[in-house]
């Protein structure tokens, strides 16, 4: 984490090059199959919508290994168009044939905005979720194929996304700067001065992902934003931003806000929702931890409320940033700007 | 780590400022205090040898917190001179001063190469491993010390580094390509090809620095490799090599080579050793793997043996390059070169 890696503004083409490669490698599809959570939800979704998919065309916007197309195939959809642009789109074309459904699934290597279908589609599905929801951006693919090639009245899985924010006191972090009050104890070398050094580094701008405990939550979540993913646009994801409005549980020590997201599937008397947050089972996408510079005291009903505004980085469109501005009970408003540091994808947690 | 990090031919001076902004962080600094079997040896090893410490000068070679220069003033050193190139030397001059030892430990921020001291040093002690020893080829500064500052019949701390390998049956790695297997079971969908990629992927030509248990080490290790401190050179490092020849314990299968190293301290009837062998207590620096293309069955006292080389990369002379020729039993001799993905310090385990 912390080899010095410069921002540097990249050229697009490149930015994409670095994306797209980053999902070749296998640990990510490790990952991603293996986060029970992810996997699942989109199985019973698909399987619950099987009605909508039967003899349907469907489009996979960034297939991946192909694991959700061929749900859709499971799901009795007469075509699948699993779009993928990364060498990882190779793989794919063996797994279909080994499930031996190449006659209704075509793999098609590729990014979404340049490569073209012989038909409109019923379904769009698409596994496009990043860290805090829209690092790494891949919604605009979903979006652009939706205007695209998704018919009237067509149905997008998932089909609505939901951000969430909490304050709460992260031991982790607690516990690292603790750490150099300990070495005296250790080796008869005082280090607790170093405390003041860990905090400047370790609750710095860096959007940090992490599990969060539930114990370490101090509040009800409050929903700061919704994308209906029927109606969002292009250019409403360059900031997406709501206001908050926590009342603590108790007597604790704020140190850090935490965001997360969830997305909803359409069908069935109660949607199925595929939640990445601390109140329920990890997903690989964890939290995402913003570190206050300095901890603050709270009681119970103290309020902790702001704005908060998720937009890409200037230096690449991939990236996300937040920005949050925030009071905690009578403070004043204070702001800080987030970034999710270079070469951190999903596959490097 | 899938991140494509296409290799560059850096200007040594960004590879320099990138090699010492990595160690300013707070993270590294914390693994390496909090690694009990590394710094508990060095402190026990200074005040072993605190008779030939106590009333003489000592340099520290890239003394990051100060820790070890604090054990020898604890010792009884009359003057420290603690050299740190990255800007934790800040927080080691008030590491310092908090312990009250300013009037003997100077630190002093800058390389090696090109400060300057006021008189001749009776004593170099400095922490200078990297993974698989060589790795970010500190040791060059080690003997650019010991060439220009160290008083003949002076102390080097530790005075002998030794190198090590050994058959390994990586289970982790195996777990890991079986996993695909698993997936039918669990979500209806055939992705056991996915093990050839994903064999591509893993056993790759990077070094992979990951704990090795001792269940999965199958011979005795071999000794290939032994530098002594007091008279190895520069021009030596440029390429450190042996031979070596293993037995196997029994049926298994060897998937890769595992090197580790040990350093040794002078004074005391029984030197001091600090061992990074899987057969002892894990320190930060783990075991390198190497894997193998193919994996190969062994039998009890089948042979593994050929030569490694150990050199600097043509791209980064801080990143080590690791080349084998090997042959098991009685398949024909095979060779592999193995190196470090780039950002990968020690702070990135």
């Amino acid at each position: 984490m912390s080899l010095c890696t410069k921002k540097r503004k990249l050229d697009k083409n490149v930015q994409d090059h670095l994306y797209f490669d980053s999902y070749a490698d296998v640990t990510i599809h490790e990952e991603m199959i293996a986060d029970h959570v992810r996997t699942n939800t989109y199985r019973m979704a698909i399987l619950r919508n099987s009605n909508a998919i039967e003899g349907k065309v469907v489009l996979d916007v960034g297939a991946g290994t192909g694991v959700l197309s061929i749900f859709c195939a499971q799901a009795g959809a007469r075509k699948v168009y699993a779009v993928e642009a990364s060498s990882i789109a190779d793989q794919a074309v063996k797994i279909v044939k080994l499930n031996k459904m190449e006659d209704r699934i075509d793999i098609i290597k590729g990014t979404l905005e340049t490569i073209d279908l012989p038909e409109q589609v019923d379904v769009i599905v698409s596994e496009w979720m990043g860290y805090a929801l829209l690092h790494e951006s891949m919604l605009n693919s979903v979006l652009f194929a939706r205007d695209k090639w998704l018919k009237q009245g067509g149905l997008i899985l998932p089909c609505k996304a939901e951000l969430y924010i909490a304050p709460i006191n992260d031991l982790v972090s607690e516990d690292r700067l603790n750490f150099w009050s300990t070495v005296k104890n250790q080796y008869g070398v005082d280090m607790s001065c170093m405390a003041d050094f860990a905090r400047k580094c370790i609750m710095n701008n860096d959007i940090t992902v992490n599990p969060v405990t539930v114990e370490d939550v101090l509040s009800h979540p409050s929903k700061f934003a919704e994308l209906d993913l029927f109606t969002v646009t292009v250019d409403q994801l360059k900031s997406v931003k709501g206001t908050f409005s926590c009342d603590c549980f108790g007597s604790s020590t704020v140190n850090a806000l935490c965001v997360w997201f969830s997305v909803t599937f359409p069908g069935g008397e109660k949607p199925l929702v595929l939640s990445t947050s601390p109140f329920k089972q990890e997903t690989h996408w964890k939290q995402a931890i913003l570190y206050l510079d300095e901890p603050v005291d709270v009681e119970q009903d103290t309020k902790v409320e702001g704005e908060i505004n998720m937009y890409p980085s200037a230096e690449s469109s991939r990236h996300i940033c937040i920005h949050v501005d925030y009071s905690i009970g009578q403070l004043k408003m204070q702001s800080k700007t987030f970034s999710i540091p270079d070469g951190y994808s999903e596959s490097q947690p």
